[in-house]
């Protein structure tokens, strides 16, 4: 295999990766921080590498297979958390390699899950590079999602091709497509941050926030999280983006173009939000029955939490490991469902769940009618060939690597609760877990180094779709 | 749709279900209890309705219907349940019908799982209706699997489909199967009592637990389960009989034929067994580097508990909730493997497990080469069409019904561990589940009505392999 290619867009990507570490540099250079001079370091190494690694390997037209593709899908992230790691390595924060690791991973994954405690007193240098970590891997996930993954036909994405993605075209129209989305991408983001600090946010604050809302990344500039600003109207604002930020990006084109309607019109959206619905009014009717909670807080604060666990953000505003036993079962199973496909968040994703039951209600009518012929659909129209192999194995993988990690876990002497939801929240990308350790109150800090390099893995395995990441490991993967 | 057929088996089966309860009946007056009367009640009315069922609707000759199969299937087990737990109910042990029909249920369904604190000192007549309940459920899944669910191509049971059952000879040649499977399981559970009673056992207790054995039912006559006894020789037995029990029933047939070396080059049975020797390995090694045990003490545990959860028996030995975390997350997972299709066991049964991995690896191969084609493979031939997807649905639907039975216990107040451990030996008929209250140490009983209840409808679903009862929910199965 010719590495070239795969080194050279890893090159440009640290470069990029580079000049992101600027903005940090400047706010603490700003704000009077000696970790300014970290992030001058970080800079000049990781440009470095890049630069090498660009110049080294350049020159004729690549063109690309699939091999490389997925060498290059999953090397990138690898790399990338690797070099986004030092700063974190470096800082006045002390962290040892495996945490600094963890935190770049957890970032560029949108995962959330964090080992720093002292948020509140972190230089703001770091806070910011962990908030542009999580956006520029959200923005990375959307353009794998509308790009790569269709055209690497990776747990049913295929579904998502669009119609010239098949022929030359493909590859140009893929720059073009990605360039309209970072600016829809822009636009919320800039949006979000402008509604947060009409709320009263400080500057800083919402800029960070704004990033990690709509890449429904979860990092917070606060060790409280939301409940540090405890305000309905910042809460509001968050759900609002979360769930903006979990919707098929392509929409926001159409929408664009003036077809606003098309978001009532994907069954995928409704589905969506008709399960987060669903959900906050069953909680929210369980904290009043149960807890005796007030209608107007339940609403509150169900909402907030359910919509930042089921897309995977991972903001926490209470501490709902004290609502319950109900809480903690519900809150583990909507880990995983996730958001809509081509949107930041991760987890299983909608669109599967409604393939799944297409197939299943087609087996139910199958049982009953042996020599009928149904057809599986999905939105209106019949699912292409291999889509629900791809889908169902995709299904299965999940549960089996959730499973392992789970196993793996518990093996390095977490509890049941703990190794349960560290599994689900890691290959998920959800942020924090349940219980004592993990769970909104706590953080990964207290964890062994194994466990973390156990859920840094099922965490760069639920972003990259598992396949892309689980298929470098077979042996037909490196034979000639 | 013409209920006739279906209330007519239910009668014949009733009348079955009446002529059991003889036995504990003459066990009662025998060992001088009182309960004989209980059971002499019961016959009579069970044998009443059970009468007036099969002569109400017999008559003409019945031709059944794929609708009339499905319905015929639920229904019965249903009605065996409700009838069984009637000795139960009126009984000395004074429970309530909840609790009488929650025993009934997981012996008919050989779940194991027990509601009933102080077996030790219960009537003879009761531990022995326990045992014939899970020994019944035992052959008629073996016989269901055999002859119903192929024929009704529930979860990709039509891969045991043999040749000749498609034509008009299937009736008859299912029930010849029957018979021989009945003598097969009668000869099993014969050695197995005489096995028991050679290691020391009395006569009573080596009867009542070969039923339960070979049934992979787990129902024991004393609290401490094989704690009582805590002799390796004992265990050894068990072990072996867990396991001949959860092997396909068909291969005896062709054992006895001359055939014995089909046990091993039948790849569910080598997938089977190396599952099981990895378990054990592993957890050995655990229990030994971790908890510092003997190399044999952790051999023997393992092996013993190991093959108990798998197989769904459900015996205890030692309390395995004291081993740790990883215990408790290996052996939550290894509830719902189950043993090989054809045999006395649930959960999702490794022949899914291999077509899961076969396809899976199809679809890796795929990803590599998205024009080439790739057929998955079973036993050395290509999947029949139909059965992936059947697989897959199942797969599917046994995690979906996995969750909403978690989600809906903890909403009755379950804790996290007690809900996902009660749902997983609900639905994989284990038998105990994990924790302090459901626990190798505890019962069922201190669990709420409405629980039970859940409980109750998970055994029989994944009992009957789930389609069989949810398509009894869909509103096509009763329109015109």
């Amino acid at each position: 295999m010719d590495f070239r290619p795969v080194l050279y867009v890893n090159g440009i990507l640290l470069s990029i990766l580079a000049t992101s570490m600027v903005l940090p540099m400047l706010v603490d250079l700003y704000f009077g921080s000696d970790d300014w001079q970290v992030f001058f370091l970080c800079i000049l190494t990781t440009a470095f590498f890049g630069g090498m690694l660009v110049l080294t390997n350049a020159g004729k037209d690549f063109t690309i297979s699939i091999r490389q593709t997925f060498l290059l899908t999953t090397s990138s992230w690898m790399v990338l958390a690797t070099f986004a790691s030092l700063p974190f390595w470096l800082s006045a924060l002390d962290l040892s390699f495996t945490d600094a690791f963890f935190e770049a991973m957890s970032g560029i994954t949108t995962t959330g899950s964090t080992v720093i405690v002292g948020l509140d007193e972190a230089p703001k240098g770091i806070l910011l590079w962990r908030a542009i970590l999580q956006w520029l891997g959200g923005i990375g996930i959307i353009v794998m999602a509308l790009s790569v993954l269709p055209f690497l036909k990776v747990g049913g994405m295929q579904l998502f091709r669009s119609e010239s993605s098949e022929n030359e075209k493909a590859l140009p129209r893929a720059a073009k497509l990605a360039s309209s989305i970072a600016y829809v991408y822009l636009f919320l983001t800039t949006i979000c941050a402008l509604f947060y600090y009409a709320a009263g946010l400080p500057l800083f604050d919402s800029v960070a926030h704004a990033m990690t809302t709509i890449a429904t990344g979860g990092y917070s500039t606060y060790d409280a999280s939301f409940g540090n600003f405890d305000t309905a109207w910042t809460e509001l604002i968050a759900i609002t983006f979360m769930l903006l930020g979990s919707l098929p990006f392509v929409l926001y084109l159409r929408a664009v173009r003036g077809n606003i309607s098309c978001f009532f019109y994907d069954s995928q959206v409704r589905w969506f939000l008709s399960i987060v619905g669903a959900s906050i009014m069953i909680m929210s009717l369980y904290l009043i029955l149960h807890n005796n909670m007030d209608l107007l807080e339940a609403v509150r604060r169900t909402s907030f939490n359910i919509v930042s666990i089921i897309t995977g953000t991972g903001y926490t505003s209470h501490d709902y490991g004290a609502w319950g036993g109900f809480a903690v079962g519900l809150l583990f199973f909507l880990m995983v469902v996730g958001g809509c496909a081509g949107s930041t968040t991760c987890g299983i994703k909608i669109f599967r769940f409604q393939v799944l039951y297409a197939v299943t209600s087609v087996q139910m009518k199958q049982l009953l009618h042996p020599h009928g012929v149904f057809l599986p659909y999905y939105g209106g129209k019949p699912l292409p060939a291999g889509v629900p192999s791809s889908v169902m194995s995709f299904f299965f993988l999940y549960a089996l690597m959730f499973a392992l990690l789970a196993i793996a876990l518990s093996f390095v002497g977490l509890d049941f609760l703990t190794a349960m939801s560290g599994a689900a929240t890691s290959i998920s990308n959800v942020g924090p877990g349940l219980g004592e350790i993990i769970g909104p109150n706590g953080t990964f800090a207290p964890l062994p180094d194994t466990a973390k390099w156990i859920l840094c893995f099922g965490m760069i395995l639920g972003r990259l779709e598992l396949f892309t990441v689980l298929v470098l490991l077979t042996p037909a993967f490196w034979r000639r």
